[in-house]
């Protein structure tokens, strides 16, 4: 079911852009874990709208309330549910969208699936301010991964044409623009000030590492970590690929050139290079799981662009009033962090029955 | 869990490399439809192994029995399992791999995972063996979605370094091997060839379009065609990535480049381009569905390697005895069209609720 | 998973008896329907305590707050989310339970399942007062399933040892007391006020019947109808058992005594009897679907009872501070045509895809 | 999804009475562990049908081949599939049934719901025979159990009118006829003759007990062990009701005289009576696990009854020729110890996940 993640966690996401809120239920967590819930309020406002070159003029506070779950800061066993208030909205500025689509949107293939009935407002259900409500999910399953000594990094390698193809450096992710190379970084930020200038969207690529992974986590066939990753990553707005490990590169090589050697190190069995991005076989082989994932532009731009008047049957130029980010890939590593943890901690939970 | 696919439909597969058979069982067909057997046989011989450069020395009839679902060639309404004898197997050639796992191979994670009681021989249930018995359920959703208009086409587009940037023709999909552009297919072959000369593989990318879809298949967030289609083409054994539409070059893209308009066309909403892969918001839009898959070069190498023994501790020369294909590209041609069978009749059952 | 219902429409219930809010999230509605309300409201006061004998003393409004789904009152095909504040708590009451477990109350067994994290107050999760959110989930699939022509209705049966053997006269679920023979219900009455008295509590059996029911709703072996309800029907705290049509009466019988002759009724094919409860091999056959369900006696009981400390490990005399009602029967009516109301509903929405 | 059960133990069935074979998938199975085959065996010829006054006259031997998952007689981890041949059929007995449905049968809604294109031929998908493959799946569960503690037992506790209401005597299980009181056995197998001799048939109850089972298996609301039971019970063909505990005695009882006293004996908590079946809050309590199942008496009887012939819409003289059993009670028990091992295995896997 669409707005469910997870079998041995539950993740169900509801709420609107201009719905009263927004929110998600979680089940399945541990009874008696504690959650830090001021670790948690940093990690949401990394996600949050900020005074600077790539996000929405939208503020919202996004304090999660916790309705049930929680006793104390202490997880009682049974579903976790937080709501965060819709306070900044302003849906008059989406009335011209029923019939004029935006392209590169939901508003079209929603007006079909819902008949019209949709909840147009700020893109409803297709809002990328659903990502909220996944990031509390998302930063909670964080620190039960950290208390297992599992973590999970996100950075920006590329946006718009200019690249980071510098090497891991896991703070990035605490940084303001998470780029590994700050240099580079500047220049990320000066193409979006560029793209925001002209009315346009840039689009990038985010990669995400997750360490101290026991070996044997995934499953064969449908239930890989590539499989559970991939079907969590697509849940955020706007990805439109993943590759795992050298991933399409792994196309133009040789066997030889892409297999991993496996060897000893202080006692723990590791490969000697990680191109499968720490998965053989769907299963987890204890070395970092590795993967990017592509970010489409923001298709809501603020340029005019023409498109089709649905009840006219012809086109129209479109003026989008809506408050967008020029660049949704900033915001968008939480969000990465967030549905990547689910799937891991997901993934943990299966593995506790084998062992 | 692991072997099971689909929510409307549901796939089981079942069977190891070398276990008396392989098979599967799909529940939630439409009773009353008619399967054509030699249509479907003549499906699975596309994936079965040949005297040709990039086959496995293997050889498999692949005849499915089907033992309950099917009244003549009707189906009944309850679950339809079909079976598949393994007649062509060689166990003993797997015997060193227990100590010696393969490098790019599930043999080291299956250990971990399965405590030592996994069935190596032949890679078991991690062998590319079990997606005869996916094209199987595959064959059956490609026949029931022709009959709904929808067609399911792959090609080949790239092989170790070489590309076939041609347009497509669909066609592709009934040539041995399956590719657009028969010269640029030539050269494919040739690099396929001088790597099994060398003892070695190479990977590729398969491309794949769905025609004819009606708008509104999908979900919003975890259940979107891409979701869907991802979590299935991972089930495919080496798939390590995968794109819809632009992908990753949409990452270098502004959105005014990446957005698709809308326009009438003979009377029926269309998009002048097609970047978005037919998918808007997780929903199609009624344009071709389009994906690319990346597939590692094969794993299991003719030339030694050098691994670990886990039991000895020590570095040790392998040379891997089994039979491979020193290139799956081709064979895996109508797995991935399969496998997008599966998610789009599950997703096009599902739609069936909402009208 | 625990507090998730349904696979074609899918629910979720949230929240503790004494936790900030409790509710529910249901998926898979149909996108423009339009729910009324007030009629909602309406069914929801059934279910609420009264000034009665059966009722406790805790009062809560229970007008759900609707924080997503809709847009006025029309279903707009999303997640929708309905929240209830618990407002009339009293948590001191209960502090004495997580070392004394409650007889016949799942306090032990809360406890053993989550390591003592548990929310004790109130009985947690497993408050009845959770049936809120589920009679808001089973309202409006009864108003759904009412605009097919579906009609779900219950009645009590019997309370304590008072049995009313009277016909169905359908209109008795509008009743305060909901009867069929009001002077068997003053006797029903006239039992739980007796047992309040001694500080006690009498248990009790509904039955429900659903009528208008098309044939071919559920499917063999474990996904028919008696399967779906159960499953459901368990879900309601205090139900200990549950026959369908003749039931455990069909034990006692002969084929030739319980089998049900099919006829033609204008032009309309029917059974002459129905002691199959309108369920042949998992799947209805349009007659009424019929079930009555076992609901054991409220096990907070205002008498003392001895338990074990679990801390000291003596024997200990128990008073129950909480607020109880003496008989749970009236009030769970309507939670158990809820529960019918989903399940039938699910199986509704599964038929779709057949069809 | 109908033939599937279980959420961490996933069972597939598959085959109708009269296809080539029947069998079932099991996944999720611990790697490692060994199934003893005879005992396996030992235990499906339990429910097989045999010289005596309750068996149909159909043979058949029921030895599962398994095709995949087994390494020798030892779990690998992977999808265990077990296949039964069908040898003696007689689908000419049934070929007057699709115009006439049997009364009390499934051959109306089958029909209906798969719009003609059902096997009708022995009652397909929906005959007593696909308990056999539940057997082979229940037969493994209840090994695994066994070396967990656990053990499954049930016992006849009716026939026909005839009631045994003697004490639980553990090793009735392994008798011919599954009964304490072998007087009372007599008795009820007198009650089958003397159906069986007028062309007709009786039902009874089965009574099920799970001990050594430890406290805190299933969850609140709908999963409880009551849900998970049921789900799977009502699987069984014929089944038509179950209670757990005093089930429906408990409606005519006082919270004084239902509860049950907690209370310590070496050094475990425990109840002094079992009023509860061992279940509070959904959740075992570590006393044994209680239930009754009713089973109606077999609809398919020797003597004429009159039915609707379907296409003439006219009433008609209905002799049924296929073989049937007059009672199937006796070999009902093994199939109740069946489903009950595998929602009691697929509870304790979850269990493993909160430890």
């Amino acid at each position: 079911m669409s707005s469910h993640y997870g079998e041995n966690l539950k993740l169900t996401v509801f709420g609107q852009s201009h719905s009263a809120a927004i929110g998600m239920t979680l089940e399945g967590l541990p009874a008696g874990k504690e959650i830090d819930l001021e670790a948690l309020q940093r990690f949401l406002n990394r996600r949050a709208a900020g005074n600077n070159a790539w996000s929405t003029a939208r503020r919202e506070p996004d304090v999660p309330e916790f309705l049930s779950g929680l006793v104390g800061n202490r997880l009682c066993g049974v579903p976790l549910t937080a709501v965060l208030q819709n306070t900044d909205t302003r849906s008059q500025d989406y009335r011209n969208l029923v019939d004029c689509p935006r392209p590169g949107h939901a508003d079209y293939t929603a007006q079909i699936k819902y008949h019209g009935a949709q909840d147009a407002a700020g893109g409803g259900h297709f809002s990328g301010r659903l990502t909220a409500p996944v990031c509390v999910a998302g930063g909670i399953c964080l620190q039960l991964l950290a208390q297992e000594g599992i973590s999970v990094f996100s950075r920006i390698v590329a946006i718009g044409g200019v690249r980071d193809e510098s090497e891991w450096k896991e703070s990035a992710a605490e940084k303001t623009f998470p780029v590994a190379d700050d240099a580079v970084g500047q220049r990320m930020i000066a193409a979006i000030e560029a793209a925001k200038k002209d009315g346009d969207s840039v689009g990038g690529i985010i990669e995400c590492r997750i360490t101290g992974l026991p070996a044997g986590l995934g499953d064969p066939m449908f239930d890989g970590m590539e499989n559970r990753i991939a079907k969590a990553v697509f849940g955020v707005p706007a990805v439109k690929g993943i590759e795992f490990g050298n991933g399409f590169a792994a196309a133009g090589l040789r066997g030889s050139q892409n297999n991993d050697r496996f060897g000893l190190e202080n006692g723990k069995v590791v490969t000697m290079t990680n191109r499968c991005g720490g998965i053989l076989g769907g299963i987890t082989d204890g070395m970092p799981l590795e993967f990017r994932v592509a970010v489409k532009p923001t298709p809501s731009i603020a340029q005019a662009q023409e498109t089709l008047n649905l009840k006219k049957g012809s086109m129209e130029l479109l003026h989008i009033q809506g408050r967008h980010d020029p660049c949704i890939v900033p915001r968008a590593v939480p969000v990465i962090e967030s549905v990547a943890a689910l799937a891991v901690y997901d993934a943990f939970l299966a593995r506790k029955k084998e062992c």
